[in-house]
């Protein structure tokens, strides 16, 4: 049986977002429908190399697809050597004979359907007028973040702050260039935050950097980066501010989330939360209900985003005759 | 950076029962020495397909290596195709940079890795002059465990049993053919386990096979097949029979192995578990003590056996030249 290897270059030509925000909506429904078996999350540390890994499985009925993902972030890659910093690796497999159908370098499929799943909860919850983002790291997920946003919004600016401003400038001038979004490099969280309709936050930080001062009315939050216990961006107390709570998985939020902080800390409890987005998607319930309304969305990243995400790219890379074949039985 | 791609015939090839079963004694001995990050195992049911599917990670400080193993029991295969019913891959990763070293398939590495676990557990606690095992199952899990056993015990006989007699002629056939042992097909558990030195399970039953009563004074139990909740493979009496209980892992045998049946039924409790079987290879705890006594070990299953076998396997290989490359990155 042939096994399809698809390289980052393979995976980058097969990817949409487009139609990864439409993969992630199924993705977020099939979870409501009970459609699928997503174990939990695991996670592997690995301190002395300033790196983790998380690994997200699903078996989807609804396409009969069996997904593993295994996606690492080495903090140091890019530094001290030229690898990117998000590695890893898809598997696909049919689920009705455990063929392995594909291997794809996990990075970008990561990437989009997290980016995917901002502009997802930006189409239900971020006003409609939405214009100026502000963006909290300049990595990889901070573009891909944008990339989706801009399929459900018209943006128009992005202001930028990270930890490491030295990677704002290439930040600024990537966006500007592929996106035609002006970015404005700023040189604290406040001055980010300063006029924002969205804030997104895309870092591996334990220090929250928005403390709920800078939370105004009728903003709308998307709280990427913390994704295991330990991480935090966001000063729990803005969960206490909102409106709506939305969490891709209540009980994966509970325990990997910023939901997680800042229920452990007593500020919201778990029946504050407002829902789940395929609740939502599925018109159980509302979605933003007035302009004033502050919302934040919690995603730690389900199994069944990857599931989705791995078999458009994999259908794509076979009608385009991408990638090379392996028999390994 | 390159990526080395090994079929099942590339791992068969690479792969060496002493050098697994030296292995996985390292890999117990650095479980207990807290040289790992090995989270919970987690599966996926797939019902309509009569399949299932574990996935096993570890990180191990010991060798830097980082490993996910997929590895599925599709019971149709082999009946509604030509695949095997044990299917999967295993990932090895440098945990240096993240950098994906080897893909391999993962059928041999799981079924040899605990081929070699029950053979570390009957060196340690079957009777030395041990020379015929009682075998429950007839597939590929029951060749590897005698392949095992062969290498720490002088085995002249095997009384099998199978519920599907259909698999035993050709069962016998081969272990007569390559280890040199008689195989004795048997048409009850009670004559399979007639004079057996050593009882070894490797079916997926949830409907146990040999009670009791049919456990003798001086023999040692391999407790393979059960390796989540739902399965049976013994009489939960047994254990309170048993002199000594030992496990790979305490909490992942309380979670999903034999060892969970017997103490939900309160039959033993978690005090009464023995050992974990590291525990004895460092020496902190005595192996068999008398002629007399009844042992069982019951395994799961640990990602540091497929880690350390993937390891063996990884290096054996590039030495050899098998396999293939890919860029993935």
């Amino acid at each position: 049986m042939e096994t399809l290897l698809l390289s980052r270059k393979d995976v980058a030509a097969a990817i949409d977002m487009r139609d990864v925000i439409e993969g992630v909506k199924q993705g977020y429904m099939a979870y409501q429908n009970g459609s699928l078996d997503q174990p939990p999350v695991v996670s592997m540390v690995m301190p002395k190399n300033h790196a983790d890994c998380d690994v997200k499985c699903c078996y989807n009925q609804e396409n009969d697809a069996m997904t593993v993902k295994v996606a690492a972030l080495f903090e140091d890659n890019g530094v001290i050597n030229d690898l990117p910093k998000m590695m890893g690796s898809v598997l696909l497999y049919d689920s009705k004979d455990g063929n392995l159908l594909a291997i794809m370098d996990g990075g970008l499929i990561t990437g989009t359907r997290t980016g995917a799943a901002g502009a997802v909860s930006c189409e239900l919850f971020s006003r409609k007028d939405s214009k100026v983002v502000a963006m909290f790291g300049g990595g990889g997920q901070a573009r891909l973040q944008i990339k989706g946003i801009k399929c459900v919004r018209d943006i128009q600016q992005v202001r930028v702050f990270s930890r490491y401003p030295q990677e704002l400038p290439k930040y600024k001038e990537d966006i500007e260039k592929e996106l035609g979004i002006e970015v404005v490099i700023c040189e604290t969280p406040a001055e980010a935050m300063d006029g924002a309709d969205i804030a997104v936050s895309t870092t591996p930080t334990a220090d929250f950097m928005a403390d709920v001062s800078l939370v105004k009315p009728g903003m709308h939050i998307v709280a990427v980066g913390a994704d295991m216990p330990g991480k935090n961006e966001w000063d729990p107390e803005i969960f206490g501010k909102a409106d709506k709570v939305i969490c891709d998985s209540i009980p994966q939020c509970l325990e990997r989330g910023e939901t997680r902080n800042a229920v452990m800390t007593g500020i919201i409890s778990e029946k504050d939360i407002f829902a789940e987005i395929g609740e939502v998607l599925l018109g159980n319930k509302p979605s933003r209900e007035s302009d004033d309304e502050i919302t934040v969305f919690d995603t730690t990243g389900m199994g069944v985003q990857d599931n989705v995400t791995a078999v458009a790219v994999y259908e794509y890379a076979k009608r385009s005759g991408l990638g090379q074949r392996f028999e390994f039985i």
